[in-house]
């Protein structure tokens, strides 16, 4: 089979288990837990995880593998720059609204702060992707930054896009997981997680989801003939933005 | 600095942060859990985390940079072949060693198996983890493997490779944090997780040294530098086992 139809049939079910993904943690929240609301109530805490899974995941996923998308290839490079920054920026932003609902909570309920390790290693992926973004956007699309930075910036903004995914994934997993042990406890007539009742199946389906998701886009960004053509390692002439027509 | 100098810098790093892995979680085990038995009680289940990360995680993941160190380049690559299925099998005897403790211990309790998405990414990590390590046997180990078996299998095993120590690490920090919350309710005079008592400080820093083992074997695994220089995609020629000296 072509190199490029099998990219595309990992892009669809990139593109499909992504979807899946947002579907499933907005079924869970709204239909299980209760809907949403910004006033200190568990429904503000269901904006968390929904707004986690699709920004710092889902979002971010389809951002990270923009570039090897053939289509793009042959075209100037600056627009799809542009997306790719736009659409990490929506990524950071959902994220971080994302956080507030869970901080926001946390404050009116009187509950600590930042003390699990689900919660450290979720501020550290957003953290450093904060950092990331900034330094990507610095090096990458300012016109006065040197085609020598640009050089030494791109294995580090690979390597470090991968593992901020490595720890959103690791994030998400705990957080279901700790979010299911909560809420199932077996009691009022209720089932516990251990008798796996419908709504522990969904959440779980939603953490194998989103592993396939996560594990899918790190072999799109890991399989190095479904790079862009000028960004391998091999003829690697980077030129910084708006010199050249298709950096 | 020399590319190998930066290697090795990486490699003992990776190096040390294993090790700090296995002691961290012994000495969280012995010292904070009341130590080991297999009889059932809780001492039996101290034996799983152990074993786990002892395995999935740290023994695995020397056993998967094995090929990347310099030394062993100019050298016939058979007994590092060895060495590698050797460490593997070692890594997968534990981790299936560290599951039997903990069904053996739901069983004794009468609690069920396999219901959290914690188990569901811990079993999937081991069971494809065998199927690699069986595959990987066959293939690149046999010398009636054909040539265009092992062209066609190696993206697939270091993909897949890279994979489970991501579902691996997942898994674990779901665990910790699992276990934190089952351990340190802040009942009997004892301080809640919230409080971060040592114990869970302990624990969260096992998590992040965790993170950071897995984050540094996959960034050694995909710098193309540090591959072997007859395994790079670019002058991949690969000859069946024990018929040429330098396979």
């Amino acid at each position: 089979m072509r190199p490029i139809v099998i990219f595309y049939g990992f892009y669809l079910l990139c593109f499909g288990l992504g979807v899946a993904c947002v579907v499933c943690v907005y079924l869970w929240n709204s239909k299980w837990r209760g809907g949403f609301a910004w006033d200190g109530s568990p429904l503000q805490f269901n904006w968390h995880p929904v707004l986690m899974v699709t920004g710092l995941v889902v979002v971010y996923g389809n951002g990270a593998v923009l570039y090897r998308i053939p289509l793009t290839w042959g075209q100037n490079k600056l627009p799809w720059k542009l997306l790719h920054a736009a659409l990490m920026l929506l990524a950071l932003v959902l994220s971080i609204v994302g956080l507030c609902a869970v901080f926001d909570f946390h404050n009116a309920q009187k509950t600590p702060n930042l003390y699990s390790i689900h919660s450290w290693i979720g501020i550290a992926a957003t953290a450093l992707f904060a950092m990331q973004w900034v330094a990507g956007m610095a090096g990458f699309l300012l016109p006065c930054s040197p085609i020598s930075l640009r050089k030494r910036l791109k294995p580090m903004h690979v390597w470090l896009g991968g593992s901020i995914l490595t720890l959103s994934i690791a994030a998400c997993i705990s957080g279901i997981n700790e979010k299911l042990f909560f809420v199932l406890k077996g009691i009022n007539m209720t089932q516990p997680y251990s008798a796996l009742p419908p709504e522990a199946l969904l959440g779980n389906s939603l953490g194998v989801l989103i592993i396939a998701f996560g594990l899918v886009v790190l072999k799109i960004l890991s399989t190095r003939e479904w790079q862009r053509p000028d960004s391998r390692p091999e003829d690697m002439a980077y030129t910084p933005l708006l010199q050249e027509e298709n950096e």
